[in-house]
């Protein structure tokens, strides 16, 4: 219907691994890919020129924060958020569906919407399908996505059951809600870890006409097994010629699992937050190191000496302990720079392996390393 | 004597403002310049990519900061601190006087030298003309400032004279316990708001063959008239050889009146400190602007349209507006950056206006800066 702005590209499979792509107005970016996470119209502590530098094709916002602060009649009066906060390429927004749904204690819920008070000042707000649609047609993204209510990851079965009725509702209404031919719209499965439900939205939701599925309701509190179960069957029954995303999710292992079973997208803020903390990344079997860690107080090795980003290129592990036992706000910067840049090669490597067709020992290769299972 | 390794050139007057260079083995750097301060060998929230981009021929590091952490035999077995901190060019590094005399009750004065508490943890320290500048040949700094007492600058006559005579002869000891000829040595002159100690200061340092003449004492706590009325007579008393650096000052406003004046070197925490507060200098009559003021939430102009730094070049007002209410740490990496650059551009200009002679025209325009008295 609006293939002339967005689209979804199938290229490759590589056992239930797809290469593809997927055009928006803003440009285009290969899957698998991953999404660093600009909740607030920023990815922390990294600007976007570095952004481009490492390689970054679509970043993600947040509709609810952004709501509350700048509010999005600021942005849409600015030109939209590609111009807000000057980067060209695709972005990607989420409905505010997750955020509203941890704030409890707060939040008021109605077949209607859910009313909540803002964090910042106490006042009254509401999201609904309709409202969600309206703030991210506002702001201007490539890609919305509808508004659904996301369970814990622990709910019995009649509890998911029920939640999972009002999402399919409000997901339907958040399509009759779109307006905007140049936003894409992606459903969101739900049904916690129970197959009957999951398979159940994907019947649902794969009669409405969505540009794109994402898998909600994972990594919410549930063990990484069930996760990895849901991800084993869930994902492959998504509909072929639409992209599928794993929302929120995760380690560079459960990234690696997900594409495994057929998964495109992804989004965390993982790597910007353990970076922050003094954790880094790095290839081969130790899989990350913490900084702060006294063994790396005079080793002139860089980070990860795969990585050619300016922390690594740049800097020895010495310099950034140094940087992180003094307090320095350039800890930080260089590490969520650095673990950004070994997600996104990671993405460039899989996509690589896809295309010669040896995902499956790349598979291997992560699935071997220990340390992700400590 | 040492020459081959560093050297002040003279290479034009306009008024009493001076055009020169100095050289070291990491480089030359054009005078009169700014120096951006990287206390703990970080710039707070500037790589030194960033730094390199926005113009910076050298940079500054202390003593007394890296005694305590790493320490200076970890930068020293790390092959110096050009190598530790990666920064290629010219570094100066203050001599730890300053510091340590600002510890008020941790801290016990001889004839020896001091003994302090690390703020760290407590442990026992000691700093001497002597240590300092073993200390900073360790660290293998290309320039070395000797080790003087700082005295406040509210202090009277007698108080002032009596630490103005221990300070010449611990600057004396300083240039006896120098090997490293690498390192250049520079003295500092102090003797508070008084002319004839000021002289007498001048008098007594410039019989010694220190490679340069530093001014210290000034933006301590005095007033401004008697900053400025020091800088009236005080530079141009300087050997006219060497280069002439005025330490820990200033505002912009200040850095011209004492090129004006005939100094050449400058340091100050202010652009940096400024911009992680939301201040943001600017050309042009306005000086400087306050980037959270509601005033700006929904300004499409750069910070400053006269700067072509990153912050300028890509971002918004609003944008960085956004980022500061939203406590989003791109807003202080963003304005420390542009900061910066707006120091080392007005050292630029500086520079070509004494090379086209019309220094005059400059200085006149920067006094005529009403804000600059409020």
């Amino acid at each position: 219907m609006s293939e002339k702005f967005h689209k979804y590209t199938l290229i490759k499979n590589d056992g239930k691994a797809r290469l593809g792509s997927f055009s928006t107005i803003h440009g285009s970016f290969d899957t698998p890919n991953f999404m660093p996470v600009g909740t607030k119209a920023s990815v922390k502590g990294v600007d976007h020129e570095r952004l481009k530098e490492i390689g970054t094709q679509i970043t993600l916002v947040n509709t609810y924060h952004l709501m509350l602060r700048p509010g999005e009649k600021l942005i849409k009066d600015f030109g939209g958020i590609h111009k807000f906060c000057s980067w060209e390429g695709p972005i990607l927004s989420d409905s505010g569906g997750f955020q509203v749904f941890s704030l409890k204690g707060i939040r008021k819920l109605s077949k209607e919407g859910v009313e909540f008070r803002s964090v910042i000042d106490g006042s009254k707000h509401f999201l609904s399908p309709e409202r969600s649609i309206e703030i991210q047609e506002a702001l201007g993204v490539d890609i919305a996505m509808a508004f659904d209510e996301c369970p814990d990851g622990r709910l019995e079965y009649d509890d998911v059951k029920k939640s999972l009725d009002i999402t399919l509702g409000w997901e339907k209404r958040s399509l009759e809600a779109k307006q905007r031919e140049e936003t894409a719209l992606f459903a969101i499965t739900q049904g916690g870890m129970f197959k009957d439900l999951r398979t159940y939205a994907i019947e649902e939701l794969s009669k409405l006409p969505f540009d794109g599925f994402a898998i909600g309701g994972l990594s919410v509190g549930e063990e990484k097994e069930q996760m990895y179960d849901v991800l084993s069957y869930h994902p492959q029954d998504l509909p072929q010629d639409k992209i599928r995303y794993l929302m929120g999710v995760g380690t560079p292992r459960d990234i690696v699992e997900a594409v495994h079973n057929g998964v495109d997208l992804f989004d965390c803020v993982m790597p910007t937050r353990a970076g922050r903390f003094g954790r880094a990344y790095v290839s081969g079997e130790e899989v990350f190191i913490n900084i702060k860690n006294s063994a790396h107080a005079t080793s002139n090795e860089p980070v990860d000496k795969n990585c050619d980003c300016i922390a690594c290129k740049r800097y020895s592990r010495a310099y950034i302990h140094h940087l992180f036992k003094a307090g320095e706000m350039l800890g930080p910067i260089l590490l969520s720079t650095h673990n950004l840049a070994y997600y996104l090669n990671l993405m460039k490597r899989i996509r690589e392996a896809i295309n010669s067709g040896s995902f499956e020992a790349l598979y291997s290769d992560e699935c071997k390393k220990a340390k992700w299972y400590k």
